[in-house]
C-alpha cells in the first residue's frame, strides 16, 4: 500500500473509532478515502453488533455500503442524519473544503447539511493553509447544462481565474453527474472570501451548487506519512 | 376568447410592439400569456423582415419557437441575450414575482438572468399589492429529488406555513422538471422580506431554484379587463 494510501486507511479509521456509534443515521462520503471508512464500519457492526443505518453520497457510495452489507436508506426514510463522514479534495486552516473532485459536490454537500456533525477524512496531501496552495484543478461547479456558458462567463467576470467544462474519459463529451448536470472547475487565481463566494456563485442562475463547503466540517482527520493521524477541529467546538 | 384570454393578449402584444426591435437576442417565457407575445414577434418578424434569434425557458417555449418559424437557438451560441419576455403567476407592488406554476422556474430564471431586459406581460389577476394576495399555490421551488424531505423541513422550520411535493396528474407520482428534478410549493403563511426568503432558501442543500424572482423584472405589462393595457416599472428604470 502506498504512503497515501495507508495515510488515507489512518484517517478513515481514527473517524469511525471516535465518532461512530450504536443507533446511528450515518452520512457515507464518496471517493477513494471514503472506502477504508466503510470498510472500519462494517468490522464494528459485525464485532459490536452495532445498529446503524447508512445514507449515501453517491452511486459509489451506494454501492460500497451494499457490498459491506451495511442497511441503505434515504433522506426520504431519515431526512436526519447524526453523522456525515467524507473526504476532501483540500482543507484550508478555517476547515473550509474544495470537495468534488469526483463530481458528487451537491449529493455531499446535501448529506453533510443535513447532518448534525460532518467529519472529514483525508491524507496528508489535502491539508493546506489556503485553499489553492496544494490542490490545482479548481473549485467545482454544478450547472444546469443549458447554463454552462453563461455561468462560465459570469463566475470569471466577478471573480476572475478561468473555467473549463469538465470533459469526460471514456465516452465523447462533458461528464454529466448523478442528478444530470455539467460541472465547470474554476481555476481561480487568488485567495478570496470564500464565504462570500459561495454565496455570490450559487445565486447565479443555472448553478446547482460548488464545491465549496464553508463552515460545514466540525473536525478533520488527516492520515499523515509517519503513520500517525493530526486532527483539527474549528475552535468553537 | 374569455376577458382573461383578453387581457393576456393585450399584455404580450403590448411588450412585442414596445421593446422588440431589430437584430436582438430574445428569451422567450412559457405559459399561456406568451403564446401571444410570440404571434405577435412571428407577425413583426414577416411584416418587418426583422432578424431576431430566440432562446427558450421550457420545452413548450422551444416548441412554440418552432411552430411559428421563429430562430431557435440556446445559451452556448448566445449567451447575452438583450430581452426576455415572460409571464408571472403574481407580481407585487415593487415587481418581485412569483413564477413556475408551470413547473420551469429554473431555466426561466436563467434566461432572465442573462437578459439585459427582462420584461413581465400578465393579465389583471396576476397584479398584487403583496405577494400571496391573489396567488394561492404558493412559491415553487425546484429540488434534487433526493433532498425534497430535508428541504420541506429545512423551509418551514425557518419561515413556517406549508409545503406539498407537487404531482403529476397523468403520472403515478410527482412532477418531474425539464431538469429532471422534483418541485415543492412552498404556501407561505405572511409577507416576508422576499430578497433574503430567496437567497436563503437558495442555499438550502438541495435546492436548485426557487419561482422568487427579485429584482429582475423591468417593467411589467398587464392586460386589464376594459381592454386597456397598465403598465408598471422599477422606479429607478
Amino acid at each position: 500500500m502506498s504512503k497515501e494510501e495507508e495515510a488515507k486507511k489512518l484517517a478513515g479509521r481514527a473517524a469511525v473509532e471516535n465518532h461512530v456509534k450504536n443507533n446511528q443515521v450515518l452520512g457515507i462520503g464518496s471517493g477513494s478515502t471514503i472506502v477504508h471508512a466503510v470498510q472500519r464500519i462494517a468490522e464494528r457492526v459485525k464485532q459490536e453488533n452495532l445498529n446503524l443505518v447508512c445514507i449515501p453520497t453517491s452511486f459509489q457510495a451506494r454501492q460500497l455500503i451494499l457490498q459491506y452489507g451495511l442497511t441503505l436508506s434515504d433522506l426520504d426514510r431519515h431526512p436526519e442524519i447524526d453523522l456525515a463522514i467524507d473526504g476532501a479534495d483540500e482543507v484550508d486552516a478555517d476547515l473550509n473544503l474544495i470537495k468534488g473532485g469526483g463530481g458528487c459536490l451537491t449529493q455531499e454537500k446535501i448529506v453533510a447539511g443535513y447532518a448534525s456533525r460532518f467529519i472529514v477524512i483525508a491524507d496528508f496531501r489535502k491539508d493546506s493553509k489556503n485553499l489553492g496552495d496544494q490542490w490545482h484543478k479548481g473549485i467545482p461547479i454544478e450547472v444546469i447544462p443549458m447554463a454552462y456558458v453563461p455561468v462560465s462567463r459570469a463566475v470569471t467576470q466577478k471573480f476572475g481565474g478561468e473555467i473549463e467544462l469538465r470533459m469526460a474519459i471514456n465516452k465523447a463529451g462533458p461528464v454529466v453527474t448523478d442528478n444530470g448536470n455539467f460541472i465547470l472547475d474554476w481555476k481561480f487565481d487568488r485567495v478570496h472570501k470564500w464565504s462570500e463566494v459561495n454565496t455570490t456563485i450559487k445565486m447565479i442562475p443555472g448553478v446547482v451548487d460548488t464545491g465549496l463547503f464553508i463552515n460545514m466540517a466540525e473536525r478533520v482527520y488527516f492520515g499523515m506519512q509517519d503513520g500517525s493521524v493530526n486532527m483539527r477541529e474549528k475552535p468553537f467546538c
